[in-house]
């Protein structure tokens, strides 16, 4: 599918792309880029042969690569466009792989002034415990949903071979307009995690002072699972989709306020249908998860 | 220890009461106690092996019995014990298995006028995903945290016999005031449930009229799981412990509002700060979990 790959930013989404191409025979080189900092972990991915080849400079990087991913933290992509605008290619793909898709194309729009027709942006709805080259995946994309989320300007050409590139990795992939991808996952990942933070972070707090986290249990732990995910990453999700995630929590907090005056007023009939139609939706959910 | 334990109630946790207690020799002889409507249920406990014999009538199942453990859904006590109160015996200890406690202590003064000095209120953090006598297991309580709130009155030596029945079947038992217990579950297991509906039944609303749970990810399963439980349990444990609970959601509505000002102000440290706290608590909550 590509002569040369070329992947910024090697970590655990860079690296399970890197893998993943290559054993799905869809490239055959593949380079990387990364900042000195990173020395090691890129170091690793060679080792590792995730990569052929890893550069400090991204002119060098991305060199006759016709296809590139962007999969920094979303919040170092404006950078990472500007500096790609001096190199840029027009017969080359260039996808991102963020959890965010409106602030992906405002830095595109700044940067270019249009989003480039040769860019699809795209989320790939997956992700493991672990971060870096190490945990990288050759199936982490296996029986995942994709969200690509192509503008008006896009190219159909290249929108064509994105949507071939992740299938052939295995993943479903969707076609969805920028501001409902960010509604959807402000919905379905953005707020639980902003809830399970609070939480945790509310009962940390009594926890100082009274044992608490003692007597929690199991489902307390599968709850707040995802209150243990990277802060800096989800300071730059929740920064960047705050427009989506903002009204979000205020309609939880109706939706809490109801359920506390069905209990101030004995309304038991009503909390039954509210837990009942909860359980139901949620198996609705389950089915669509399982049968993926 | 004992000679005869009944169950009133076969469910989950008194199917595993009984299960434990003879996988431990705890006792020679088990009775159940359920309703007609539970025949089908009771019949496959005595099949199973689970308890040696059942009963529709209250006295004749707890007759001789010296450790009867009422494990009935929380709302259904107070029947309960309005019922043993004529076949009550001083020589036998008591037990519920409840989820909270200042119900059954409530309920008990109210039929007895004070809690009996041999009733010791239990509650085993344990569970399961499934329920009925099928689903109970004779390791449940095996190092699973079990908190008795014996009152003023409890005779030291029933409170004992209670400790060391569930250490005996691989608990570790703590005493804490009713009050106390009430005010850790209901922040550590009963908010949680709560934040869990209410979000199921938020996102359910919207998925009604847009797709979203077809793009929800694992990170979602996890934090929904215990929007599956049983809504009638639920119902249950939030109007017995509505004290706690409700102002535990507006302390967490408060927690939220915090987030969306800093969302709103840009106020990437203490977002950051935030983040970073929950999941350093998390961490500590885990440690105590594994060490179990």
């Amino acid at each position: 599918m590509f002569n040369k790959l070329c992947i910024i930013g090697a970590g655990l989404i860079g690296g399970s792309v890197a893998r993943a191409a290559r054993a799905n025979n869809l490239c055959t080189e593949i380079s990387a880029y990364g900042r000195e900092q990173d020395s090691e972990n890129l170091a690793r991915a060679k080792a590792l042969n995730v990569v052929d080849s890893y550069s400090f400079d991204l002119a060098e990087a991305v060199s006759n690569a016709d296809c590139i991913i962007i999969a920094t933290p979303v919040g170092a992509m404006p950078e990472i466009f500007q500096r790609l605008k001096s190199c840029w290619s027009n017969d080359a793909l260039y996808m991102d792989a963020g959890s965010t898709k409106g602030n992906v194309v405002t830095a595109l729009q700044e940067v270019f002034d249009a989003v480039p027709s040769n860019f699809i942006p795209a989320h790939p709805i997956a992700g493991a415990e672990n971060s870096g080259v190490e945990a990288a995946l050759e199936n982490l994309f296996q029986n995942r949903r994709l969200i690509l989320t192509p503008t008006e300007q896009a190219n159909p050409h290249f929108l064509q071979l994105a949507q071939n590139f992740w299938q052939a990795m295995g993943s479903d992939v969707s076609l969805m307009a920028v501001e409902q991808h960010d509604a959807v996952l402000a919905a379905t990942s953005h707020l639980p995690h902003i809830l399970a933070f609070s939480l945790v972070n509310l009962l940390g707090k009594k926890d100082e002072t009274v044992d608490i986290f003692k007597y929690a249990a199991g489902g307390f732990k599968d709850f707040t699972r995802i209150a243990s995910s990277d802060p800096t990453m989800w300071l730059d999700i929740c920064m960047a989709n705050k427009k989506q995630i903002v009204p979000l929590i205020n309609e939880l907090c109706v939706e809490l306020q109801d359920l506390n005056k069905m209990l101030e007023k004995n309304d038991t009939e009503q909390l039954y249908d509210t837990f009942t139609y909860a359980r139901n939706a949620r198996q609705r959910f389950l089915d669509q998860y399982q049968k993926l």
